[in-house]
């Protein structure tokens, strides 16, 4: 495992403490970290890993907050139950890392990306799936790039309220508006990116044009709405993976509506539902092309008792649950 | 009536202010308190009582202050209108009493059950329909244990984010996770329990394990997202009276999603909508066998600007107003 | 245009600044104030137009806090972006302008609503559709008053968790509870009124009954919940419109539960979702029959990191959005 990535495990033993109790095993009872990831001799499935930094919100003008956000969901995400239907996620079958966060500090948005890109791509390398906590959604630009050193091609799916394709700042400064922009312009191997759940009177039309002219799919909201959740992010799953790419899903905590997640850069008064983004995470986490993610926005600073932090870590538990099964078989009971 | 409950007369009083417009009564002019109840010559249909406690809740490591909820719930509940659809409810044909908040200072939550019991079942035994509001889940207990002082089989509902088939403390202490497992292991006349919305990394996989060694039903939340919401519930209510049993639904208002409920012990950043509970507990009334409900983790020291108290305050209502439908005849124009 | 409305040019400039991009224009660089609309040479289509006043809120019992609305709206809608689906909104052919707030300092409650009336028609003779930010639910009155003025019969869709025909005060004194009585009472012209979400448990019987007498139609949420919300909206508006009236459809926020919704007068633990007021929105803004709209009951008091106001402004722009279609023709990929 690439080791710059474990910054802080005295920090990360000090987020859960276990009961202890083998009738009520938690996450945190289950992911490896510190010690136990070195430790460790069996094949790697899951890594999460935090970039704590929202230097690409503040180039975007955005408020800042988001560099607390890794912790706030592994607070959460430790104390979840690996419980699904009827299916018990067990260390004995299944092995989930936490490296912690990557050291960004007094680094420059783009060597922090750099650096990103590499630790990611070392782990797609060794066959693990990363889950990666941001941060702001600039984080999706290294995380593509990292797909791309593959030499395979591959296909995105965001899942957001903006397309964030946004030209540079001077036309060279990476933000968190955008990372798509990015990998359009720099990837020869991206080959399909859907844009999933922009709404109306949050894109500019020039940009959602840009995607267009791209070759590449918007699905509105409002599209959504009418074909049903479910079967639409079936539809985005299939077009991004139709000639057997690689597929990474980018989850932007704003594609959730304000009610469900009023902690995020940019809250939105409109849009999914806590149970949507979910279920969008357990089906990209069934499919074995899906081979990362990142979850991105989440700023604790505006969150309301932890709420849209907890949701950020649902969505990481869903996603696992899906990997579970894509790995052990499909149990009854949760979808 | 049981006279122990009628601690709190003069607050009843002061929690609502009457209008004094025959044209814009609510629930406050119609409820009977104080010496309106020992005045009333008619059969009593409905029994609110509170269980102003969160020792079990403390017990089982939550966040206090549940014991503040009856009251919250109560000053919601008195200002709403007695009217649904095309039928207003009337004091003519429909008595409801609230007796009060149960004296609890001083006690062992294990006195508080069975003082709880004691009430309940004295009620039940007149025909009366308790609403208990809670207090922590803990209240379940004593709820389910007077029914089946009625020496006649029963059926439960929990809706709930979780099981609470937790085990005893040191092996005899009950608290607000584990009423179910005292009630499946104490009552000879429990006969069938529906576990209702419970959620993934929720509950721990030995927990549901223990409910389906039990002959027992777990309806997980995504069955119910897959199923709808009242088709759902209407199975739930038809398996759990199979047998005529009597039956008693439990309401944690942690089923219902933080959105909805951000004032409960232990939020839930997926879960029911508001909508959906209350389409609940107006199915419940509707049916004679359904002979208790309690309503209960509401914490309104999370609560933001009285939201889930007064979500649980509609949850009631609902209940009152399928009970007087029972009682009245179906009216157009409510569900 | 009517001058009396424009109070405040100044305040209107400092509400939106500029990003001066062509490619990321957003509403407050299209919606014309201040010295632009006296420059403005193009028939107008759309007046924005504030009631910053909670009189008959405060008048009505309810709390105060509506009269900061208007602005807080304006500041959410300025930065929207004025694009949907395939199609933006331009300049060149669409002409939207903000009249500012109307003067209201130092005036009866009686006086504000002969004024408002008076602006409000003059602006419904010359064509102009105006979108009145309110302020209390009151403003419904003269703002149906008005469109009366057109001499022409006209029907009314209330979006309402109540159905505000409460009595006047002293059998004189208009308020928020009152609108759509005085203009039942009032307008020889009124000739249908579907009052639309109207919850069980927050109207009076007899207020229900008073308006079936009138032979005007209550939808309540539940039957909306059953038939679906599109479907129920559409048929809404038919009814209204079935002898080609004009039409004015009058949203007030706690319509919307108080997930959605918590900056309002007297919030909802249940009703509405923000996609679906907004759909609403966006269907009436296609009909050409539907003439004005008003958006009330915001209150920035109560409000949570601008949700409310956020959501307000969105009703205005899918609204805004729908005129655009019914006047530029339909284009693909909003609804």
């Amino acid at each position: 495992m690439p080791h710059t990535a474990q910054a802080q495990p005295k920090k990360l033993q000090e987020i859960f403490i276990s009961k202890n109790d083998p009738d009520d095993l938690r996450l945190g009872d289950i992911i490896l970290r510190g010690k136990a990831i070195a430790e460790n001799e069996r094949d790697v499935d899951i890594a999460i890993i935090g970039i704590p930094q929202d230097v690409g919100i503040e180039r975007n003008g955005g408020r800042i907050g988001a560099a607390q956000a890794p912790d706030a969901i592994r607070r959460a995400l430790y104390k979840l139950t690996p419980n699904f239907g009827e299916t018990a996620l067990k260390k004995e079958n299944f092995t989930i890392i936490d490296l912690g966060d990557m050291a960004v500090e007094g680094l420059a948005l783009e060597d922090i990306h750099r650096r990103q890109q590499e630790i990611v791509s070392a782990l797609l390398k060794q066959g693990v799936i990363p889950v990666v906590l941001g941060g702001g959604h600039d984080i999706a630009f290294p995380n593509g790039a990292a797909l791309g050193t593959l030499d395979k091609d591959f296909g995105v799916i965001n899942l957001d309220a903006h397309p964030d394709v946004r030209p540079l700042l001077h036309g060279k400064r990476g933000h968190s508006g955008s990372p798509f922009r990015q990998l359009l312009e720099g990837q020869t191997h991206l080959k399909s990116i859907v844009e999933f759940g922009i709404q109306p009177f949050a894109a500019s039309p020039q940009h959602l044009q840009y995607v267009r002219d791209k070759g590449q799919t918007v699905t509105m909201l409002q599209d959504i709405r009418d074909t049903g959740f479910k079967k639409s992010f079936e539809a985005a799953l299939k077009k991004v993976s139709a000639k057997k790419q690689n597929v990474f899903v980018s989850f932007d905590m704003d594609s959730v509506t304000s009610a469900y997640a009023p902690g995020v850069s940019a809250p939105s008064a409109i849009g999914f539902s806590g149970d949507e983004i979910c279920s969008a995470a357990y089906l990209a986490g069934e499919k074995s092309y899906v081979k990362i993610i990142d979850i991105v926005e989440v700023n604790p600073n505006f969150d309301i008792d932890g709420r849209t932090a907890k949701l950020a870590a649902l969505v990481a538990a869903h996603f696992i649950a899906g990997v579970y099964q894509r790995k052990n078989g499909k149990s009854k009971g949760l979808f």
